[in-house]
């Protein structure tokens, strides 16, 4: 959730009931601790930190987030055996996001709290192995013992229930909140992701580290250099350093890099998060009574 | 389901419970009729027929299906227009294999009765658009009124309950009855299912059709070729003629196209048809009661 979670969505989440999660991958230590407490200032419920393991200054970070008293930390991209010991002692609670049954044990066996067990159709970077969130979950389910969050494809209160179904204890909602009102994404990357149709997105970067983003001039440009074999340094070059600014906060529709779910498809509405919250769980406890008593 | 659900795999799942369906797709019109004589003789429920429509002796093949009197047609690969009122007219139910809600759409005003809306997991041909079990379900069910089976991930109680939460009327399941006792796949094939591991099949081809197959020779052979920008003239003749037979149905498993769903990973036994169909139906069952009463 980088350049779409910040202070103002993650404490509408947590005021709505959700948990919200403020993306820390995008941010300087100095922006991380402003939004930290600016979310504080914003809301008495719990809120979490996603925070990219590969992330350069990753010690000046945690060292914002335990000062700060963060009591919630999601960890992705990278080694989770790491930090969670570290964040654990502090007192913090520690989920990790993977994409694999391999992963998830790994993520268990380092002492985590929960994985996010994180499908094929999710935005961002995402597993080599391509596996769906729909045959990720029982997998999960059947290889650790500790809670898994679904995430990936997530965005209606079907989706929640199905979630449940597959084996999941709770769904972590990317895409759909990335078109709210409170996100920090740039209007322009709003309103193309409520264009969005089905087939809009597609993963790739696949020599380096897979991404799924929108078709746009980018995309293709990454397309066609791979489809002639370029290298991976050509590749990383084509890349840069600020795509996804360029695109998700600056609003560069053409030249960014533009990272959401494939379940962009479906959201055809910016709407307050706590909007979205209410719809998702009503939803949900209408099919559920309906899958039960039809 | 070429090579692998002949008259003895459709039978066994009639036989308990299910809707067997024979696939036509690698067979000829009087190996076809040879089939349907001999489910007819096996079973006394409904079986199904499903029907590749791009097949070239698709003339022969529909009369075959109408002289056997079949009761149920499955179209896939193809314009649901062309045979779908001739296939009504003969009293017959139709039901027509998309990977988008736009083919649904189109599906839905060609007259069928029901689509099979087929995810990015699923084995074989597949959708260009990538789009998940997950993700699709939810958008055509809110596009169509006719009857949804969800194909692509289902190998569990788990999954079947999922995609009833998704909005799926029923399920279509494949993989794992390709991995029964039943169907007519090569032995070494479908041992070599219970070894998939995930990451173990990928979507491919996707120059020509996108057909999702283990990742054996063949399939690195195609992707070196995709990879250096091969002509889809190369990247045909690479495939030839007979790859899926040779993999599939005769066993070589370094130079066979060998379709198979990415839920692979989660099948480890080779089980008689009725087992799994019973196996599939009392997890559902036991998830379904649990979510409701946990």
């Amino acid at each position: 959730m980088i350049w779409t979670s910040g202070w103002r969505l993650a404490s509408a989440v947590s005021n709505a009931g959700g948990l919200g999660i403020i993306g820390s991958g995008s941010m300087y230590p100095e922006v991380l601790k402003e939004h930290i407490q600016k979310c504080k200032a914003a809301t008495h419920s719990s809120f979490g930190v996603n925070v990219p393991l590969l992330y350069p200054d990753i010690d000046k970070l945690m060292k914002v987030i335990v000062d700060e008293e963060v009591k919630i930390v999601f960890s992705s991209a990278g080694n989770p055996s790491t930090w969670t010991k570290f964040l654990k002692e502090k007192g913090l609670k520690v989920a990790h996001v993977v994409s694999s049954v391999k992963f998830a044990k790994k993520a268990e066996d380092a002492g985590v709290d929960a994985v996010v067990a994180e499908g094929f159709e999710a935005g961002g970077h995402n597993g080599r192995e391509e596996t769906t969130t729909m045959v990720l979950i029982p997998m999960v389910r059947d290889a650790v013992k500790i809670p898994i969050l679904a995430a990936g494809g997530i965005a209606t209160g079907r989706a929640m229930l199905a979630a449940e179904a597959l084996g999941a204890d709770g769904v972590q909602v990317g895409s759909r909140f990335a078109a709210s009102e409170e996100s920090s994404l740039h209007q322009n990357f709003k309103n193309l992701i409520t264009q969005t149709d089905e087939g809009g997105t597609m993963l790739t970067l696949k020599q380096l580290t897979p991404v799924r983003m929108i078709k746009n001039k980018f995309f293709h440009q990454v397309q066609e250099a791979e489809m002639r074999g370029a290298s991976k340094k050509e590749l990383a070059e084509l890349l840069g350093k600020r795509r996804s600014k360029t695109g998700m906060f600056e609003g560069n529709l053409d030249e960014g890099e533009l990272e959401i779910g494939q379940v962009a498809a479906a959201i055809r509405e910016i709407k307050p998060a706590a909007k979205i919250l209410e719809e998702l769980w009503n939803e949900y406890v209408e099919v559920k009574r309906k899958i039960v008593f039809d």
